[in-house]
């Protein structure tokens, strides 16, 4: 069984266990030639995807329990995947979603590492600095590219601790092994989206 | 005695304790009449301004103790105003300095409020949304909106409170006046980088 999750950057596949990533293109999901199960977060390709004859969308088959309104689709896949914990989605955006016995609380969205580091060259061409994700918290900066990382990473870092307080906290997406690394406990699992559609799926077949 | 605070996006004019703003272009420094002293982080503009009869360059006038490589200019006024505590300029971006008897120890910059909703616009279409800079924190968002606004506006505040602890602090810029609201014992003074001004324009007469 494939699976595709078609983020905004790159779809990730994964197949029999194997994960594989591509960047976000019609043409990396007409090539395939099996049915496929997909979940689509990118508005240019959501219609086109949804014409290919292979192509099944698993959006109408998540049950997560939530009052939130919009919530993505990509986000309700990871939740689907946990009963209780934070799930911190780190990639062209950060969402940070709550789960309480299967049901989930709520969440937010903070702009990615990369979005961040742009935003600054938008700025000022002064500010035109590739962060150091390394930056040490506990000195205060003393040049451009310390003040730009501190000032990057550092309100991340300290947004995810405020809302993991005790919890259990799982990190996915381009950047979560990163930000794992600031959490001594903390869950990286690169497959908690797919997790959550294979869960989807078994729903769906044992429904059907 | 004519001021002129060139920025990125405004330029600010200050004249006998009277204050106003133009957007940055050369056109409107050109067409001023009479001498004035500036300083400008614009890198577009600092050229054609110091060919101007009339402009006298501040930057070289500043004499503040630090060991900050590379500290913008505005900053350098703005700090050198404030004898002890925490000056946070929030404009375009969001700087965040300290002093202490005197001394510069250092500081960070994070993306200002319009940089951070501009940069979801860049991630995807469905975050394009004017963020409500009264998103409650106390409460985990329940739609975009909030979350865009919660991830937007919290970091910085949580981020601003952490380097604040028990000192003074005084904010200046366009959102200062918001961010200021946030800290019971803030100080907002939208002329923090004019009595820096102001103070180098004197301390240059009496050396002069």
């Amino acid at each position: 069984m494939l699976l595709c999750d078609v983020g905004n950057t790159n779809i990730h596949f994964y197949k029999e266990g194997m994960t594989w990533t591509k960047p976000s293109s019609i043409k990396n999901i007409s090539s395939i030639e099996e049915e496929f199960y997909y979940i689509c977060v990118n508005e240019n390709l959501k219609e086109k995807i949804s014409s290919i004859e292979f192509a099944i969308d698993l959006e109408p088959h998540f049950n997560l329990d939530t009052i939130y309104q919009g919530l993505g689709v990509d986000r309700i896949a990871a939740c689907s995947a946990i009963e209780n914990g934070i799930i911190v989605d780190a990639g062209s955006a950060i969402t940070v979603d709550i789960m309480a016995n299967g049901i989930h609380l709520g969440g937010y969205i903070m702009p990615g590492l990369l979005a961040l580091q742009e935003s600054f060259k938008n700025i000022s061409s002064r500010l035109d600095i590739r962060i150091n994700p390394n930056v040490d918290f506990d000195i205060i900066p003393q040049n451009s590219l310390e003040a730009v990382s501190y000032g990057v990473v550092k309100p991340i870092v300290m947004m995810i601790e405020e809302t993991k307080k005790d919890k259990k906290i799982y990190f996915t997406g381009g950047d979560g092994k990163f930000f794992a690394k600031f959490f001594k406990d903390a869950i990286y699992d690169s497959s908690l989206i797919f997790k959550g559609m294979l869960k989807a799926v078994k729903d769906m077949r044992i429904e059907g």
